[in-house]
This record gives C-alpha cells, structure tokens and sequence, in this order.
C-alpha cells in the first residue's frame, strides 16, 4: 500500500553553474531531508524542472535519490509527457530506478482537444501500463488544462489508480475531489498556502515546495491539523505562508534554491532559460526564513 | 457594533413577468426568512441584480426590506458603482432607507488602471462620505480586478471599514486577509463551496447564494464550524455544495430564482437581457434539492 | 442614411479637479475638431468614461456636442447598459437630444449567460425601441464576453441595427464580421493600431481614440487606405501607433485627456476613481506627440 | 539567403493507428506539395505533433523531408524545447539531418518567469549554437507566453536569427514587429485567416496549416497580395477562412489529418492521447472543402 499520509518535497534538482545535473547535491540534500520526518520524497515535478530533464537524466535522478532512502519512505516520479507513449515510457523507467509511485500529470499541447474524454484515455492506458501505481496530478494555472471532477471519478475506479495530487489551491475543486471518490483513491494538495484547508477538507497530505526548505515546520502544521488542533494549525499555517510565497509564485525555482542554500541544503544552480535568483531576492529570502524561524512556537 | 457573524443570503430581487420590480413577493421572502436564524439579509448584490436596477428602485429595494426586519437583524446594501461620486450618493441613498451597512464592489471600469492605489483612493473616499460602515467586496472572477491584500490592509485602518466580504474563493487569499488586518476588521465569504474551509481560516460569516433557498442548511453547517464539530460541519458542506454550485457557477441568477419558488419562496422573473431558467435547468434543480432534503442529519 | 465612412474621435468627457461636468471644454474640443475632416463625434463611449455619467449628465453631454455640430456631421451616442430596460429609456433619451445614432454596448453582468441567444434578444429589444438606428458595440478585452459572429449575423437584419463598431482588433474576426453581414450593415474598428488593416479587410471606417488628439493624422490614414495607397496607409499606420498605443493600453484616459491639453485641446480632468496622469506619463506623451509630427509625410 | 517569401504548410506528421510514425505517407505527402508552387515545407510544428515527437522520430521527419525536396525549396524544422540545452542539441539534429533553418518556439515552463531578459538569454544562446538560421516562433495563445517587441528587436541584431513566425494573429503585433526590426529580418505569419492583412501590413509569407490540405488556394492569395490585387487577395481570403478555422481552432490536428485525407493526401492517425476525427467532422470538413472548391475564382 502506498503511504501518502505527510509531507513531501517537490524535490528541487541542482545543476552545476555549467548546467550539469549534479547528483552529489541532490543526494546530499536526500540524505538531509531523510533526518527529518517528511513521508518521502517526490522528484521530477514542476519545481524538480522535470520540463529540463532528458530520459537518461530523468532515470539518474530517480535513481539517486531511491539509494539515499529506507524502504519505509515513499518515493514518488513526475513521469507525465505531453504523448502517452512516452509517458508510458517514462513510467517504466522510472519505476525501473527505484519509484514507489508515479506522479503523471495532464498532458498540455492541444488544450482545446483535452477533454474529460481525452483524459480517460491518456490516463487508462498509462495506468494500464506502468509497473507502478499512478497518481494523477492536476494543476491548471500551470499546465493550462483543468482535469474536470468526473474524469477524475471514472479513473478512480482504475486499480492501478490510488490518488492525486492537486495543487490548484481551489479548496472547492478539492473537497469535491475527495468527497466524490472512494477513500482507496487518496487526494494530496501541491499549494503550501492552502496546505491547513486542504487537510480540512480530506487531503491527506501535501507535496509543497516549502518542504525542500523547512521540512519540519510543514510535518508540523501537518501534525497539528491530522491531530485536530486546529488553532495551531492555522497558526503554523500563517507563520509558513510567507516562506511559502516566496518559494513559489513569488520567487519562482529560483527562488526556491536560493532559499534551499540559506537553510544548509545544496540548492544549486537552475537550468537556462532560468537564471540564478539575484541579490535582492536572496535577500528578501533571507529576511522571510528569519521571520519564519521567529515564529512563535516553531522550533 | 455591525453584526456579522453567520449567514446572510445576497437576496434575490423578483421582477413580474414585465420587468417591473416586485417589492410584494421580495417582502413574501423577507418575512419567511426573518423566521430562520439567518443573521440578516444583503440586498443588492451581483445575485440581486443590482446592475440592472436604478437609483429609486434599488433605494425602495432597501427600504422594503427593511420593513419586514427586526433591529437585531442586520440589513446590508450593495452600493458600489464604477465612479467613487455615485458610489457615495448610493450609500447616502440607502442608509436613509435603513441599510445598517453598505457593501461597496471594486470599481471595474478601466481595469489596467484598478491599481491598489486608486482601490485605496475610491474605497477611502466612500469610507469618509458613508454614513453607515462600509464592507469592501472583492469578486475578482466576476469584477475583473483583484483587489490586492496591500490595498486590504491600508484599507483596514479606516474607522469607517469594518470588514469585507470576498467571493473568489481563493482560500489563501482568505487567509491571508483575515490574517493581515486587525480583529476588528472583520471577513465573510460570498462562495458557498468553500464555505466551510473559510470558516476554518477565520471568516467569520457567509454571504451565499443558497441562503436564499436553503437557509437551515446554510446556518447549520455554520453552527457546526462555530462549535468545532469539524466532522459534522464537513459532512454538511458535501451535502449542500451540489445545490450551491447549481444555484451560482451552474445556473445563475435564473437557476437561483427557479429554486427559490421550488422552495416556497417567491423567485420571481430575472430581467432582460436574461430569461428565466428553462424547464430543463427546473428540473435538475428539483431534483437537486430532493437530495440535498434526502442527505442524512438534514432536517 | 447614416455615413460612418471615415474617422470618429470617441469623445474624451473633460471634468472639473472637482470631478464636475465640463461642457465648455467639451464645447471647445467640439468646435475645434468640426474644423478638421473628421466625420463626426461619437460621446459617451468607453473612453468618454460613460461608466462614471448618471443619465442627466449623459444627455447634457449629447446635446452639448449636438450644439457645436453641423447637420452634415453624424452624432453618435454611447447607450448600452446592463440592463435591456435602462439602455432603451438611454437610447430615447440620446435621441431626444440630438443623436443621429446610438452605440450600444453588450450587456456584460452575468457573463455567463450572455450567450448568443441573449444578446440577440437583448439588441433586438433595444432596436425596436430606439428611435435612431442601432451600431452594436464589441469590446471582448473591455467588456469581458464576445458576440459570437452568429449574433452579429441574425442581428444584421434587423432593419433599425445599421452596423457595428468592433474595438477587439482581431482582424480575423473583423474581416468575417464584415464577410457575413450585407454591405449595408457597417462595420467601424475602434482601434488606432489595427486601423490600416482594419480598412482593408472592409471597415468603412474608425473610431479611435487617437482621433481626440490628433485627428488630421487619423485622417490622412484613412484618405490613403480608401484611395489605395497602399504603402503611404500603411507608413502612416506606422507614424501614429506609438501615440495610439500610448493614448490607450499604455496610459488609459488620464493619458488621453493629458495627450489632448498638450495638443491644445482640453482635455480638463478624469473622474475618481481615475487620477490624472503622473508628469512622467506627461513627459513620455509630449516625446511621443513631437516624434508623430517629426514623422516624414505628416504635415 | 534563407527565402521565406511565400507559403509553408506546417507538416502534419502522419501515424499509422497503432502509433508508429509514418514516414511512408510523409513522402507521399511531399511529393504532392513539391508539384505545387508552395515555398517550402516546415516540419516538426505545432501542427507537427512536435510535442509527442522524440529526437530519433524528429530527426528521421527531417531526413525523410529533404529527400523529397529539390535544394530551392526550403526546409525548416521546429526545434524549441524548455530547455536551452535540449534546444541547442535539437538545432543540431535537424541541421545535420538537412533543415535550411530551424524554428525556436518560446520556451514555456516557468511562464511568470518567461520574461523578455529570459527570452534573449535563451535565443541567444540557441542561435549562438546552431549550424542553420534560427527563425523565432511565437505564439502566446498556444505557448502561455508572448514575446516582447522590445526582445525581438534585440535578437533581431544576432547574425544568425534571420525572421520570425508570429501565430498569434494580431494585426497590431504584427506590424510592430515589422516595423520595429531591419528588413533583413523577416516576419510570416501561421494563422492563415489573418494571411491577407499580415501580408498588408509587412509579413513576408505564411506558415499555415490550410497549405497542407489546399496549397495553391494559399498560394493564389499570397500572389494576389504580393502583386497589389487587393480585392482579389481579400475575396481570396473570404473564400479559405472557413476551411482554415475548420482545420486548426474548430477542429485542430485531427481535423487538419482528416482533411488531408479527404483532399487526396495521407493524413494518418495522431498519436494518443488525440484521436481521430469522429465522423461528424469529417462529414464537416467534406462540406467545407466542397464550399471552397466552388467558389468563384478559385480553380
């Protein structure tokens, strides 16, 4: 059974100033982030730059991480192409090197032909193929398709298909996720800011980028909300928000490694077309981790 | 000191078959609801067709609510226009017909030019000339701007602001008003679907479309919020989320007239250029309703 | 028959610094501007900030420029609402007052539900009750919702609705809008930047905001196009943009009314919630008003 | 000199139905289009599939192109990738495999970041790389992000970016873009129902997916236009629309592969997760073509 009960990063994958995949950071910030209590790791998503990454280059980092981890920790694959055959591959590879889960998102080109239909069939036939359970992931402000609620239902009946993962940030679109599939089929929430209202409403966990940067401030605001306290999780919710701006919509992947590297990760270089984050935001960073940490009641 | 802490239906405004408003069948529904524990009524918002009312109409509009309302029982009106000159003269026209607040929309016109400074600027200027409190209402999806929390919180310190209400839904953007402005300054959500999840994030209240049909249903899942019976309040909001969505995204303003007669209230005709629900969208907002009557713990 | 063939200035609405109405400065620009080739005024449009005059207001507005006109020179006056009802009390009165033609917005309040069928029903009502001939008035980016061509076509043969002004710039939908419809309904474009391409996909003419400002430029323009000069058109095209643009997406109303004072009109102040152009914006229009008449071939 | 002067088909890539690419019924494909006066043929487009491509399939629809091609008519490949690094290494593939040029769409990953610094660090850098001319693609509407005029204007100045494909259809855009950069760098335009207009306003060719299922009606316009029969080229545009909006936004790539197979060539299958052309479109697209075949004038 697969255990999406927690946190886990969208893990960021460092590139040397050259462009280099380097793997040595990446293990270095895994074997970090096993320390801690996050539920396992997901590489290869949006903020992994997985767009960036080539076959090979995809496979290593699957690979890499899986040799940093106990078996008890889940690791999750961002293996969605815009094809399903090469989704379809990606999905063998990536369960090959090591995957727990593959994490396939909508596929983006010729958005006016991807129906609820056309989803069904893309997502059928990748289910149908990978070694591992798919978790489908939705996310439309960035892929700019929207995977309606009844695709998401008639999938859900596939055995191959145990959850997803939304990180719209809709708290509607995700209560109605959870409310309208079985609860073998699990919903995790890709929004840090929508983290605490996402569990009110049945997510059982969250994939945010905050979590590359402040592991245990997001398992705690995870803890508190599984454990009903819920003045406290909306506490902890406010005291990260800011942090989790700032490594997401604000700051973008850059941000995001820049912010890794302030708090002792390997965050690395990004990959052109992207360009390092520069001063003002290292700075505006470093302001926003030290307000974070001056939190009342965060350790 | 204003009020707001429960449900309000943004009230329909009935029109005879002609167009011509129908002030008897608004009070036939002021007086049923003053019967319910809903905390007051919202006259003239988007869901009343204030856009399509004018000045005498919509100041008779009040007045004729009003009439059927007890002190304790809190009347608001929507007063917003696109000039900050004829928003005040609204607002002075509708605190003379006895709204104990006004609820004053973003200005839409020209919106490249909506910055955060010129929200300030308008929204002050209506502040210093009301004669009733003021509620800031941001709608971005229907008003086309996006008021932004910056404006919110300058907006906030004003004596004459004392809240506002925000549709879009948007949970961290809820948050993070309801986060960044004093006690005082008090948030309701205008979305039924995320109801729940607001009150979570410390809205304090609700202004929903549904009210205006199903008002126990509404007042309950608030009351289950309210006393920290999450599960309950959760169970509620699934119960209740089909006939809101039916009644707003799915069916609009015709499809809301439509439920309301199917329960018992006086719904009344939209005016052009809309037309009323056709038989089709009657029936599956009967049979809407039928379920949510039918869901288990609903009286 | 109403002529629309050639350049309209969509009238600026000068104001006070105390927001009041302006008519003399309105009566000044209007007398000056009947001293060039323009065809006719068109008040009370998008630009004429309509969305900020009650209807006393609108009609002194109309008859104002009525006063500085010719009978030869056509008067066309901005009357749409949301509402089926007020825009045809509007009509009736901009008719009374001197219109030789009104200019009716779609309907934009429940977009949603502003389908084809609604506007059909809405334009229909509205012609039948107006007094003058009908242009119907889209605005896809302004308005928030899009006739569809199939609208436009229906409505077409009605004999009171005598073309259209299209402000969205897609020439493609221009170019079928006028292939669709007879050669006696006519279609006006209301922007500056696609005016060249506009007439030679079969526009019959312009209503632009650039025409406030320097309306002889706007002129030359079309005299080249409807003559076939090609290449001269297009030169001039590329002469004005840089003010058109500057005139309406870069700077809005305020930088239109402060384009119009530095050409020697008056162009008086915007209303609240506009402000008025920031002398940096002042700066940019003057550098860009002395680099359209150090434009060669522009006298 | 890279001749662009004229009309492209952007080049369907056929598949058999289970998937496999076609390469058979591409050469039938070009055989046909070389008998014809088209400039050339770009392969591996939007319409291309390019996104359900690997490199090995890319590479080998190049190959197979350019054997079917005389040298005087050119060939031009899409290579953009996310990644500056995988476009780089895909401009090399498609040199060595025989393309005249190469087309970089905009990279799209990381839109809020897709700023115009961003664009001219990556063009540069791909056109610094390349063996063949790079031409520029941009297309906001399908890719998420537009492309400034100010960052065209500066990779307008690099030696080895000759032009540009502009998809997006806005005349004003357009002509900017023409206007703004030296004559050596050429501008054509891939929406065929804004041909007439883009060639009026400065666009030197087409790339429009129309020319894959009726060249010389595309042709026969671009000549009317180049030769100043302005009536001529305007019917002539009339005349293609509908069968061009049939094939690209009504009915997209299966529509397109289906008209082929209709007009005579091999249209194939696309590759999941599109499908085929339900029969509905089909039996639309017959009638299409039949309406343009009998207009007048056309042959």
């Amino acid at each position: 059974m697969l255990n999406l009960h927690g946190i886990f990063p969208p893990v960021a994958t460092p590139f040397t100033e050259r462009g280099d995949l380097d793997l040595d950071a990446l293990q270095f910030n895994a074997h970090r982030w096993m320390q801690t209590r996050l539920r396992g790791l997901v590489v290869l998503g949006t903020n992994g730059e997985a767009a960036y990454l080539d076959g090979d280059e995809s496979e290593a980092v699957v690979a890499a991480a899986r040799a940093c981890m106990p078996a008890d920790r889940t690791l999750v694959a961002g293996t969605g192409h815009d094809a399903t055959r090469q989704t379809i591959r990606a999905c063998e590879r990536a369960a090959k090197a090591g995957a727990d889960a593959v994490l396939v998102r909508t596929p983006g080109a010729f958005k006016g032909l991807m129906t609820g239909e056309a989803f069904v069939r893309h997502f059928r036939a990748v289910a149908d193929a990978s070694p591992v359970p798919v978790l489908l992931y939705n996310f439309a402000n960035n892929f700019g398709v929207n995977m309606p609620t009844s695709a998401i239902v008639a999938l859900a009946e596939h055995p191959n298909i145990v959850g997803m993962k939304e990180s719209g940030g809709d708290i509607s679109q995700i209560n109605e996720q959870v409310g309208a599939t079985p609860a073998r089929f699990e919903v995790v929430v890709g929004s840090a800011p929508s983290l605490y209202a996402s569990l009110c409403v049945g997510a059982v966990g969250g994939v945010v980028a905050l979590a590359n940067v402040a592991p245990d401030a997001c398992v705690a605001l995870y803890d508190h909300a599984v454990a009903g306290r819920h003045a406290e999780a909306l506490a902890q919710q406010r005291a990260i928000t800011p942090l989790a701006v700032a490594v997401t919509g604000k700051h973008g992947v850059p941000g995001l490694k820049a912010a890794m590297t302030l708090a002792g990760y390997r965050g690395g270089f990004p990959r052109s077309p992207l360009a390092p984050a520069p001063q003002a935001v290292v700075d505006d960073l470093r302001a926003t981790i030290d307000r974070l940490h001056a939190a009342p009641g965060l350790a």
